[in-house]
């Protein structure tokens, strides 16, 4: 980690792709490190293909090191096997994450695009888009990084928020007692 | 393992319990070996939870060496956000079954159900019935193990004719060459 910059590993879980990016985050400041997508091969059996991600990943969080995590989970337009099938990648993703002691908060899509481009139906290319003007021209190797991309920066813009709630509660539930 | 006996773990998932279930099957005959359930505290975050149920199965695949896993898969019923969910706790399960090497079947619950009742649309009372009739008296410490036992059930019925659609496969492709 560069000093005073926090590492921010945005995920965008899939079985097939899931994309990831780590962006360093220095107040306001924001830069592209790195990104990439995790592929698993079909036909193999699902064990072997979540072994296959949690290798990756696991790979990824040794080698980049970030201090959090941020997933997209998404379950709007989803029927409900398609979304037992995303939830699978996203409880190995939550799990690795969990092994290497690595914090993850979950953001549903439509708060990423609205964080992102300022329109929460926004589409794929308007993402793209938006991430590369945000990361002096940084856009991923892929949708899915680029999805990955995006988590991480909606992550870098509502961390403060989350952390200034926290504080918020942990104050009140001092005052109730 | 007994001489000659397979043992079968069945698997309820959920991220509040998750029952489990072990059966020795030899042919058609079958006993019972262990079962409980294991709980993950509600208000710890969701990596927590899935470490718990990940350590706590990976302990039972450790201590009692089951030769194949059958896992409830169910879709019905959930909307999607349920279904994202418990698919994360269905990930996390063929996971780490996944790096103890042992293979996992999933099966849809009305098949559980017809496979021990004979009828799919059959309750939980009527299944915990015939899991006791089936495994001399005993049909586990909570509602979500005896419907791991009736999986592991299942799966005793159902992999002979599993293995046999196999060979099927392989002899047809070998004539297809």
């Amino acid at each position: 980690m560069a000093e005073g910059g926090l590492l921010l590993l945005g995920l965008d879980p899939g079985l097939q792709a899931t994309g990831w990016g780590v962006i360093e985050a220095q107040g306001t400041r924001l830069r592209h490190v790195s990104d990439g997508t995790i592929r698993s091969k079909r036909g193999k059996d699902i064990s072997a293909r979540l072994l296959e991600i949690s290798g990756a990943l696991r790979e990824i969080l040794e080698r980049l090191r970030p201090n959090e995590i941020a997933m997209e989970s998404s379950f709007f337009h989803l029927d409900a096997n398609a979304a037992l099938k995303l939830g699978k990648v996203c409880g190995v993703c939550l799990l690795t994450a969990g092994e290497a002691g690595v914090p993850v908060r979950e953001y549903a899509p439509n708060l990423v695009k609205s964080s992102v481009v300022g329109y929460g139906h926004a589409d794929k290319q308007q993402v793209r888009h938006m991430v590369a003007r945000l990361l002096a021209g940084v856009a991923g190797d892929s949708e899915h990084a680029s999805d990955a991309l995006a988590v991480a920066i909606c992550h870098a813009q509502h961390r403060p928020l989350e952390r200034a709630k926290k504080a918020a509660r942990a104050a009140m539930s001092t005052v109730a007692r």
